[in-house]
């Protein structure tokens, strides 16, 4: 979401005695009874932005905008419950679109345990577009906000980065087993989804904690499809420019405890890698190591939708 | 939403323990906690079906596509908490839309009390979409459901039909209050709001509760701007057409068993009018009475997104 208008709208939006947590997270908070928290988020996708149909077909569109709401859902260490699916559909073949669509989101849906609750289906002249809602419940464990990381904590990320576009994109499982196990046995200070590249998130995760991050480039863990076409460009240094900014990895990136962080790189409870990637530091603001011990900046990249006011 | 297509979705979907209601009513029910249901829907509008941008202005875009979602909270008798709101821009001017949009959506999130709580912002090529979900809860009266009609019923509308595209489609009030004063006070059976045809949600609301309807065409109150535009057209027997037919008044429509009806209509609560209009009946669809007496069989007329499968 683009971070001017985000900005705007936080500022505009009244407060409401129901709301723990708004516009600016990976999903809101709402206090709907006494137990837990509802946490809702929204994303939508369409043809030629955030998929090809031609190229992929509609059951990986389904798959895909459902997973990008439940990686959201894990970045707030949600349970998810549910999910509300809104579909504008080309005219042309657009009945046999929407049930692939739905046929491919269903065992991802299955997988998590998530009803479709609802939705609606309209038809247009225009491209393919994918509105999902997923609602989730917090645990009694609590849920995570990108705004929690101190300086001293440690960057943990799950998984690799870099080189989603070549696949992974469109059928990557989100961290939502991995992120309620974590919650559950760990002490997690803030945690975000990488969905936008990994400097670009780390940096949002840093801004909204109001301190900053200094990432050791060295230990950042690059996917194999990211190293493959760094070596196919012939420029090897492409593979971590990848790794920082592609996005759509929807990878965690958690703030732990020094402690706490050693504890879990020991323990390593989950059936992928948790590596440390750097360090949550007083000095705002993104910045690396070079290799002789000093820090310098280092500029986020990856994606914003940039909006022509 | 397609009838076929919900339909062979209500078939594909699994069961699920916290999902109260599922597809095929105008919203889900989830149960997130002991006190009461989390209720959810979701609204997708585009450009040149829904509105025509450059007509209308974006803070028009704004209060229908909350509005729309507001009035199947209504139509199942719930509280309004809170909306997430997923725009994909125009390129142009995309920045200003998205702020526009807002404001036009923020005078009804105020009225009713609804936390904008996030979304997504996305631009493209094509043309503006919004996709809004409301969630709301319901009370301790409990919440409507449309297959609750009963032969014998009285079929009873609030307001007036007809002639919304004329304007009133873009700036009319949910009957949010209206529903919670009648659930708090009454016993209604079964709801619907009326957003794709009087005589199409009257139907459906007859499917859903497997029983019929029969309708006092004579009744049915026509709106000024459906007689205005008939008289302009010469044929003043379009007004009727126009108020069965032409879909989005967003007024409700509501079984209530006899004795109840009677005493809803002395009472009149409303600041607008409740007006019989039929009854349901043991015959299976839609029927209307003709002037001795007999029933005949009335055609749904009204609008759905056909599906090329």
């Amino acid at each position: 979401m683009e971070t001017q208008f985000i900005d705007w709208l936080r500022d505009r939006l009244p407060a409401h005695p129901q709301l723990s947590l708004g516009v600016g997270d990976d999903a809101a908070l709402l206090n709907l009874a006494d137990r837990s928290d509802c946490v809702v988020t929204s994303d939508l996708l369409a043809d030629g932005v955030h998929f090809e149909l031609d190229q992929c077909g509609a059951p990986k569109v389904g798959w895909k905008s459902l997973a990008v709401n439940l990686s959201d859902l894990a970045a707030m260490a949600a349970r998810p419950v549910a999910a509300t699916v809104s579909l504008l559909l080309p005219r042309a073949g657009g009945g046999r679109i929407a049930r692939e669509l739905i046929e491919g989101m269903l065992p991802l849906a299955e997988q998590h345990n998530v009803a479709i609750a609802g939705g609606d289906t309209n038809s247009w002249d225009g491209r393919l577009v994918v509105s999902v809602t997923a609602i989730g419940q917090s645990t009694e464990h609590g849920s995570w906000r990108r705004g929690g990381a101190r300086p001293g904590d440690w960057l943990l990320v799950t998984g690799q980065f870099g080189g989603s576009l070549l696949g992974r994109h469109l059928d990557f499982p989100p961290r939502v087993k991995e992120a309620l196990l974590l919650n559950s046995s760990y002490r997690i200070h803030a945690a975000i989804d990488v969905s936008d590249g990994l400097s670009h998130d780390v940096a949002r995760m840093a801004r909204a904690s109001g301190c900053g991050a200094l990432l050791d480039l060295q230990r950042i863990p690059v996917s194999d499809a990211a190293r493959r076409a760094a070596e196919k460009s012939g420029d090897a240094t492409r593979a971590i420019e990848s790794a920082l900014g592609d996005g759509e990895d929807f990878e965690l990136a958690l703030a732990v405890a020094p402690d706490e962080a050693q504890r879990l790189l020991a323990d390593q409870p989950l059936a992928i890698p948790l590596t440390e990637i750097g360090r949550f530091i007083d000095d705002p603001g993104l910045w690396q190591h070079t290799g002789d011990g000093e820090q310098i900046p280092l500029t986020p990249r990856g994606f914003e939708h940039r909006l022509d006011s």
